[in-house]
């Protein structure tokens, strides 16, 4: 392990599980900035939300990833081992880094994404939150390079422990599915317009009886200039400060107009 | 059921499950308004977050509330409860209305919160949602009087059906716990400060193995003017109109003057 500096800890999770190659990628290149624990759901929780799990104890168990380091791993959600982890289970946390998620995590996906809201978990407690998503494409199979995006995440979170996040802000950061020198640049960029084409598949089971799935084509998005989207489509790496904070101010004046009783 | 508008046609759903009592105090102030169907999961989800359910699929069935009308139940999150429901399962919905949640959803609670998540659900397919949930006081033990915020629910929901929403928004209601008569008024306003007072506790099963607990007090709030928490501490209803679009605008230069290489 380089430590360039010692006093540096950061924490990396995602939602795919410890056993995910993304995981793996991202731990190796963000070690290169000081001391990393990987603390990651025993399970995929993709599409999950943000979770707190009070109903039931949560397990906490020591494995390995795939190049023979230390890591451990909860049956717990992305949210959950964040909070555990800055709940004092390890030493205190300098950034939370959640992915290298598989597929881009863009528009409405963040408030859905165990990747973003393993961010989120981490900035309500005060510490500084990343999410980074890759653009894969669609139909591309394992393996993945999450090498670009690793390249990304490594100097995001530098950037991110020098200059400090405001408060209640995480980053979202997205990277196109390009060789490292490929990509275009980085653009700090607004959330966009995600288009999801869902539909719902009735199937009748072998007895005869109705199931549902939530099918239909994967989500695409509206491809404006300044947006998340947008962005990716150029070629940049997207970066998008979201903020805790979901009041719609501009919309406080309108339902104060309406007539309450 | 008094049916003032035929035509409208208003989702009920909950994070709580269809046995909730919040549930059915919420669905029979509903009717006044127009024809309802209630939609909501099999089983408890709170704090489960916004959830997509992609990996199974989904099981449907029809069932009775204690008042003996008709309703649907899923094996699926909230706002899986909603997307089936909207994505035609039933037919055209006017409004989604989610609730009664047996304790407030202010401050960060919104995105961990299946009650808020299944009206964000609703407004990313297009129509109004709006969340209900019902500021208990600690240690107050079922049964709980629902009337007041159903009361609120019905004024709120026939606002909206009647000026619409802006594009986006969702509006976010806790009711304190009051009689109807003693409720001080509404009152708009941003989502306020949390304090979560989360504790890490450790214990041993009778193998001697550790497990967690997520434990600690129940969380408190800042109370300050114009929000949530400040407005329910004083006796009001809060309204707190929130929005889907999370970034962070006014830290995007911020980050762009980071030397970005």
């Amino acid at each position: 392990m380089e430590e360039r500096d010692s006093q540096m800890h950061i924490l990396v999770t995602n939602d795919d599980g410890i056993q995910a190659p993304g995981l793996l990628a991202l731990a190796q290149r963000i070690r290169e900035l000081g001391r990393v624990t990987v603390f990651a759901p025993d399970r995929n929780w993709s599409a999950s939300g943000h979770v707190k799990t009070l109903d039931r104890p949560l397990r906490v168990r020591e494995t390995t990833l795939a190049d023979g380091s230390s890591a451990f791993t909860s049956d717990g959600a992305p949210s959950d081992c964040v909070a555990i982890a800055l709940l004092g289970f390890t030493e205190s946390v300098d950034a939370v880094v959640s992915g290298i998620n598989p597929s881009a995590n863009i528009s409405h996906d963040v408030t859905y994404s165990g990747t973003v809201t393993a961010a989120m978990e981490a900035v309500i407690t005060g510490v500084p939150g990343i999410a980074i998503s890759l653009d894969t494409p669609e139909g591309l199979k394992d393996p993945l390079d999450f090498s670009a995006a690793a390249a990304v995440a490594r100097q995001v979170v530098e950037k991110v422990i020098k200059e400090g996040l405001p408060k209640g802000i995480l980053l979202n950061v997205n990277v196109p599915y390009l060789k490292e020198s490929e990509l275009k640049g980085k653009s700090i960029t607004r959330q966009g317009l995600r288009v999801y084409r869902d539909v719902l598949d009735k199937r009748l089971d072998p007895r005869g009886r109705p199931y549902y799935w939530i099918g239909g084509e994967v989500p695409t998005g509206v491809v404006e200039e300044g947006t998340d989207f947008g962005a990716l489509s150029a070629g940049f790496v997207s970066i998008t400060p979201l903020q805790l904070d979901l009041t719609a101010y501009q919309a406080m004046d309108v339902i104060k107009q309406w007539k309450w009783k």
